[in-house]
């Protein structure tokens, strides 16, 4: 585009305005980075590799005329300026870190669909209202350095900067360090940022969009979760000379509790999740009963109600198992994040673009967690999803179309502009 | 005793006749040689402590009066005379080797009360018709070189000899370089022996007796036993972006099978069995849904159709669960031990002890490999169970009373002179 565009414009336009092979095209660049033989990425948090990756990415905002910041815990803010430096800025962003077996797009459709929405303004002539941010938020993954969602849980006040400093990955280095040794321990205060919206475009990592053929997820809220951990314990015994009617088999109990929290989260759709993804079989001998059984629990709802709710009945149904079997158990929560609603005036935002576009669309919920729901603490926040092959991510074959992310992007444009006029 | 006692005297006789209090002592000598600091032994297979155990048992027989002679794999025979030196022995014995964490009584037992017998016998002053002869048998075991029941089983002519003397423990040492280090690679012949009658006493290995308050299991036969590996494989995914509609979940169709073998084993009591005693998961974390899952199968039963009955209904709860989960499964056998039902003048012999006696006595079925079972192939066999405290086997906690000892000795004394004359 050479001539200047119109916000009024810009939202009447049915073409996408992005510029689709551009944000491919940053995106396979960026793969190149920690590239694996399998077509995936490894490319853990503040590690070398993230340095190149950090490096590039600061490179294409500074050449896109953006100024940049980094924070004490080495989130990276590219600003364009908006014509009011009073408001609060409209951000976007997300991760450039990856698992270890990770792929092209989880984080970096989000990083990159920023950079290409400040390419395309730049492209426009367009100039907003609010300022325009995007994010590269340190070390979302949590693979190296636990937990997840570092960078954006301090920016948002919910992890303590010097604690978060401390932590150290399995060869003893610490965050702090790591970050020195990158060159992004930054001046930049982490807290106190006024954010006036904040939205994430990201693939889905589930397969609902593809099974229901649809372009755009407008994500309504997350799934609180719940995490516990669960030992069972009967009596290890020989499983040829003790009878059905004398064991206490923890992995029967076990068993019993695996399907109820399957039946139980069928039962509370939609959006509930129950997933026992751990179980381990003590002593584990092919003609021993099993006498202690430890497993995981991961619950996840929409709404607080019903989240209690499967709690509540999984907790019913192991203490039936242990009735019925003869066995004890020790039942520890280990995580507990609410359910979140994304705001309305983001949700609608995206929602619009989507209708602008004539994209096919449909609400959805996200199940994982994203750097989104810190940031949603700090002002209004929504999310953006694209299918994703499969429904398959953190994986080296996660995969996801140029058509559907330009369309993502697109969308992001319009609901970014929108936030920030 | 001072005076001879006739056959007819000792089946009238009341008093147990045995020495419990030297049965017990004999006990208590042999687990020093390899006694734990837990109270158990470990006495692995053809170790010096093996070797130093077959050395005051062949001391104790050689002071009885006792021939002794060893065969090709280590096996051990111990001979009392009879009046007619052509009629085949009536023979007793069990194993004299633990698991590595093992007890006091498992195999022990039956050994030192088969000494006992004889040692009665010496005080009684009673010749029987055929010879007697107390044996142990190489490796029951199996911990330390597989398979178990090695030296019966190669007596029995189940195992090739040369096959099974040349297999290795974790070392690289061979059965046969094992047997000559400890000087018991002996010269007799391991087939074709005539056997009389075979009577083995052992702990019962179960809580069966205890629970129902008996002194002597008459023990009826030996469980059948198939067992299987099973791998069922789904979809690996996130826990939480995978709706339940969407997902193929190699571990709730797991625990579908391991409810079906336990429903299915208490349907077809008597006498069945069915236990899952390993359970892997896979990828085997806590918020990703199992891809997949391997489990083994152990199912048991005294009837050969109702064993078949329980193969084929486990079979069609595996696929059910594949139908229903969108799984797909791998089973492979490998193990059969067909059902066995030992010699009904060998079982009315030993419950005949315990009634004239006067002793508690039950029916009961083995569910664990004894030597037993294959001697049984040679001639008549049966075993005398006695209980053993909390059904704890294989364990070094494993416990049993004098008492309950003693009186399974005696029965032992007169179930073999019975057979014997």
């Amino acid at each position: 585009m050479n001539h200047s565009v119109t916000t009024a414009e810009l939202f009447s336009a049915k073409a996408p305005l992005i510029n689709g092979q551009r944000l491919w095209q940053s995106l396979m660049d960026l793969a190149q980075l920690g590239a694996t033989a399998k077509g995936g990425v490894c490319r853990l948090a503040l590690t070398d590799l993230d340095r190149q990756a950090r490096d590039l990415f600061v490179q294409w905002c500074t050449e896109a005329g953006c100024s940049v910041s980094v924070d004490a815990i080495g989130n990276i803010f590219a600003r364009r300026p908006g014509r009011d430096a009073q408001r609060a800025p409209v951000m976007t962003g997300s991760h450039i870190d990856t698992q270890p077996t990770g792929g092209k797009f989880d984080g970096c459709f989000g990083v990159l669909a920023g950079l290409e929405v400040i390419r395309t303004l730049n492209d426009l002539g367009l100039q907003t209202a609010a300022p325009i941010e995007v994010v590269v938020w340190t070390n979302e993954e949590g693979s190296r350095f636990p937990p997840c969602m570092m960078g954006s849980g301090v920016f948002a006040g919910r992890f303590d900067l010097a604690e978060t400093l401390a932590k150290r990955d399995e060869q003893g280095i610490s965050v702090g360090q790591a970050l020195q040794g990158i060159g992004y321990a930054g001046s930049r205060a982490v807290l106190g940022h006024a954010v006036g919206a904040y939205f994430e475009a990201h693939i889905e990592q589930g397969p609902i969009l593809e099974d229901q053929g649809k372009t755009i997820g407008v994500v309504m809220g997350c799934l609180g979760q719940k995490w516990f951990d669960l030992t069972l314990s009967g009596v290890e015994a020989h499983a040829g000379p003790t009878p059905m009617a004398l064991r206490k088999d923890a992995l029967v109990g076990a068993a019993q509790v695996v399907a109820a929290v399957n039946r139980i989260a069928h039962a509370l759709q939609p959006h509930a999740c129950g997933t026992v993804g751990c179980l381990e079989v003590h002593p584990g001998s092919r003609n021993v009963i099993p006498g202690e059984v430890k497993m995981t629990l991961d619950l996840r709802h929409l709404h607080s109600d019903k989240l209690q709710a499967m709690v509540d009945q999984v907790q019913q149904a192991i203490a039936e198992a242990c009735d019925q079997h003869g066995l004890t158990q020790r039942l520890t929560p280990t995580a507990d994040f609410p359910p979140l609603d994304f705001a309305s005036q983001c949700v609608d935002a995206v929602r619009d673009g989507a209708v602008q576009l004539g994209l096919s669309h449909m609400d959805i919920v996200s199940g994982a967690g994203h750097d989104a729901i810190f940031l949603a603490e700090l002002g209004p926040a929504g999310m953006i999803f694209v299918p994703c092959e499969g429904g398959i991510s953190h994986n080296e074959i996660e995969n996801a179309s140029p058509e559907d992310l330009a369309a993502g992007c697109a969308v992001l444009l319009r609901a970014m502009v929108s936030a920030a006029n």
